[in-house]
């Protein structure tokens, strides 16, 4: 049995839901996965071209592996995964949680694991030390993931269909762990208290599509404040999207890419403008715009004898 | 015209929607008022009947008269309000903002002032400091209120009839300003992002009953941890009630009482549990169990010919 996979983008926080909430974005990475032979080879294309990681050391190879652990299966000897994706690389579009994930999901297919989605999100979780992107990569559309005593719960959340997303993506990454670097070891308690406010402005104005709440929601206290510097134009191209009817505009993970939300027949002009403002600096962003409703990872069995071979290259 | 007012009890922060989140609880005050005569005079009945403040002080009369300020007349020469309630006062139920609220709304009516209740919110925040309990006192049910640039939003919560409150009020009322100046300056910044999560997933929980949900959002970090030592019996209470099934239990407001969130079928056993976790300390508590439906404040007109005069007591 080999497995073909398919795994969604996401953007994470969403302004006030740092390191809990999560939409999956329109952006896709594709890999199958064939046994046989020996060593774990990788072969990428698309923007997976850019990376240049051993594969013993891929996050494919590391979602492969934790998901054969937690079936209770050795490693087979021999792994060829085939990835192509079309998911910007380190602009904070999820390309690192879409290949957790496709490397667990690969493992629980071509090996009949069995593992349930919890364990799945359970694993990604592990490896990338927060859930906001592997749950809607996982799960699709967007997902509140929660650590508990008893352990981490997620949910869909539900999202207005009068709404849309706008993320303008500059042609350079970010340095997440930098980027997480930046953050202060404290907080003043006030700022706390609005930060929880807006976490739950940003729940309910993803239901209810209420523009002001979203508004509030994606004017973070928590991370952007001391991420927005890192990003050139980002205050610019924010303001933008709010001058063009988004009801705001923040950071897509740790950025690189910023993330507009605006009512549906205001997109077209919300995208152009936040392009154009970076466009005003030197700055040649490509627009990704998608509705709320973006599918999660899919999965699809393939007879072993219909397989082509994969020629390995890594 | 004269007038007559109903407005719920209230349960405000719910663990960690500190200072944003309330949800209408089913007990009432009602007050009426008469025009004429001079001065200012409260009747009080009920648990009224413990307040001892001059009128031209009470909480009536400062929502009364910013209600006449906001819809550009001056407070009439005589005022007479007859108040009754069963709303424990000092406890964390709201009786408060429930009184602030009925002086708006009476005025009001009275005075024929048509003004909106988005402007009886922001009357009642100005007095009570914080909207969580004005809020659903107007509106009924659960509501989440923002700070924002624009102003206050706010926005009714859905809430799953699978749930039910249990409130457990004890004999001793809480000293909210002291409750209030236990609240540290600062935060790590790991607890603001726990609060924020848990925020997102009290809304979240309240819409869907997801236990889990609700179990991670009344375990707060923001302001509970510091408050609880000011309840005698509070871990007890919290963990019985946890022990009986509910999903978890915290502060009502700042206390004294303490609120439970349960299924409905486990909502007696609860209730019963946590009485008894107070009573083996020799703290007869009251309870008060209600659903997510208690409706908000509602306003009788009331043709002055037929309105009996009130008695000027205080």
């Amino acid at each position: 049995m080999t497995a073909r996979v398919r795994v969604p983008a996401s953007s994470s926080n969403l302004g006030a839901g740092f390191d809990c909430i999560g939409i999956a974005v329109d952006r896709w990475l594709v890999a199958s996965v064939t046994l046989g032979g020996t060593g774990i080879s990788i072969r990428r294309r698309g923007t997976l071209s850019a990376v240049h990681v051993r594969a013993d050391q891929d996050l494919f190879t590391r979602g492969f592996r934790a998901a054969c652990a937690a079936g209770g299966r050795v490693t087979p000897e021999g792994v060829t995964i085939d990835a192509t994706s079309d998911i910007p690389v380190g602009c904070g579009l999820g390309s690192s949680a879409a290949a957790i994930v496709a490397g667990a999901l690969l493992a629980d297919a071509a090996l009949e694991l069995g593992l349930s989605r919890a364990k799945i999100l359970e694993i990604g979780t592990a490896i990338e030390g927060h859930p906001d992107n592997v749950a809607p990569a996982i799960h699709g559309g967007a997902v509140l993931s929660v650590h508990t005593p008893a352990g981490l719960v997620y949910s869909s959340l539900r999202v207005s269909p009068a709404i849309e997303l706008l993320i303008a993506v500059p042609p350079f990454p970010n340095d997440t762990k930098a980027a997480r670097a930046a953050l202060p070891h404290t907080l003043p308690h006030s700022d706390a208290v609005v930060a929880a406010s807006r976490a739950a402005a940003l729940v309910q104005g993803l239901a209810t599509g209420d523009g002001a709440l979203l508004g509030a929601a994606l004017d973070d206290v928590l991370h952007v404040p001391f991420r927005r510097a890192r990003i050139p134009g980002y205050d610019a191209v924010v303001a933008a999207a709010q001058r063009a009817g988004a009801f705001g505009a923040t950071l897509s993970g740790a950025g690189s890419a910023i993330v507009a939300i605006a009512p549906r027949d205001r997109s077209a002009s919300v995208g152009a403008a936040m392009l154009a403002a970076w466009r005003a600096m030197g700055i040649e962003a490509e627009l990704i715009q998608c509705s709320s409703t973006v599918a999660g990872a899919t999965v699809t069995h393939i007879p072993q004898t219909v397989q082509p071979v994969s020629t390995e290259i890594s």
